[in-house]
């Protein structure tokens, strides 16, 4: 303990470590296994505050480079915003469609992406870039450290989500710049993901885009290497 | 069921979603809080096959973006590899702390920021931001999205090791070029994270950042907005 600078709170700084229990670790990877992005399922009731505050916490818990915590939250809740973010969803999302050609295109079509306007809470999580000042332990070589500190918050929202009978989608279609405007967005603050959330009854059991053909999944020992890179999976 | 499409498998696509008990629940808020960005507490000992090969499924079972799956894992046990990525985090650790200045300079230079030679594994997590093809669904009006389903698979990752009893600390002091040379990566591929693996006996109770009085936690409530950005918090 010599080699610790001075400890404010008074609490040990070092506590015991071990494995959970296999009931505690089987809970904890049900979870994992049952966490899916949700579009279609929303029931309208909202998230009670108690509930929503474990799921914050669950992403202020998070790890941040240099601690730096960089992560907002904008609850959006309002008829009128969400109407707002659906028509910048469905301008891009009508442009994404265009991409694709052929069977892939009109499966395109068929996908639901969003649950916008039916997910009674979304969420917009953001990474204030200048928090902590112009120098972050960690961040110096790789720039993007804040922004995946914040990816994690995310993932342990969802994960949290998903503990509590909630399902959250991610929305990744839209012009930032409409975004942006909506939400009244400064320029040093970069929008990492805009989440749906609300109560589910049902969920796929698996990926929804494995279940309906679009993709499968890969085969994990296809994605593991030894000591150093040895060719790519299947493209 | 009648707008899916055809279902390979004969699973039930649906199945019921459910808050998971308190005692579940309380589990996983457990391994959420008791995760740690370890650096000094590793142990010498191996991970056994079957607890690395939970770890790594946990990562694989991460969200990605077009189900995408973008991720790699080098598993890095050798000495020699180890020895050199540990000299590529010398060389940029010393020129990060050239960064700060007066107290917070000599603070810097007493933490411990990297455990890559004391743990027994260390893994390099990849995105290959060629899988799947040019157009990726979800990916097309955020070119980022790849990178953090990456980004979730390693924070998965890091709460299974939690859960496991092993310790996992994320090294992002290096440059670049130096991991991409000491592992083979290709240009397609980016590097997001190098983590240090072992088990441990000890954690922090605390981030070892605030423990050590680098930097405080915020309070959540700052950080929440409602509609609207509505100013941020402290930097």
């Amino acid at each position: 303990m010599s080699t610790l600078d001075s400890h404010a709170s008074g609490c040990p700084p070092l506590v015991a470590a071990a494995p959970f229990s296999e009931g505690e670790r089987d809970a904890f990877y049900r979870v994992l296994r049952a966490r899916r992005d949700v579009r279609s399922q929303f029931l309208p009731h909202d998230i009670p505050e108690e509930v929503l505050q474990r799921i914050l916490e669950a992403a202020h818990s998070a790890p941040s480079v240099g601690f730096m915590q960089p992560w907002d939250f904008i609850l959006v809740k309002s008829p009128a915003q969400r109407q707002r973010v659906a028509q910048a969803f469905g301008r891009a999302n009508a442009e994404a469609a265009e991409l694709f050609t052929g069977e892939k295109a009109q499966q395109y079509r068929r996908l639901k992406l969003e649950g916008i306007e039916q997910a009674p809470l979304n969420i917009c999580v953001t990474c204030d870039r200048q928090r902590g000042g112009p120098v972050v332990l960690g961040r110096t070589h790789n720039q993007s450290m804040d922004l995946y500190s914040t990816v994690c918050a995310v993932q342990n929202m969802w994960l949290a989500a998903c503990a509590e009978g909630v399902g959250l989608g991610w929305v990744s279609i839209f012009h930032d710049a409409d975004m942006r405007d909506i939400l009244g967005i400064p320029p040093h603050v970069e929008i990492i993901a805009y989440l749906c959330l609300g109560y589910i009854a049902e969920r796929y059991a698996e990926p929804e885009l494995q279940a309906k053909g679009w993709r499968q999944r890969l085969p994990l020992a296809d994605l593991i290497h030894h000591e150093r890179w040895a060719g790519g999976a299947e493209k």
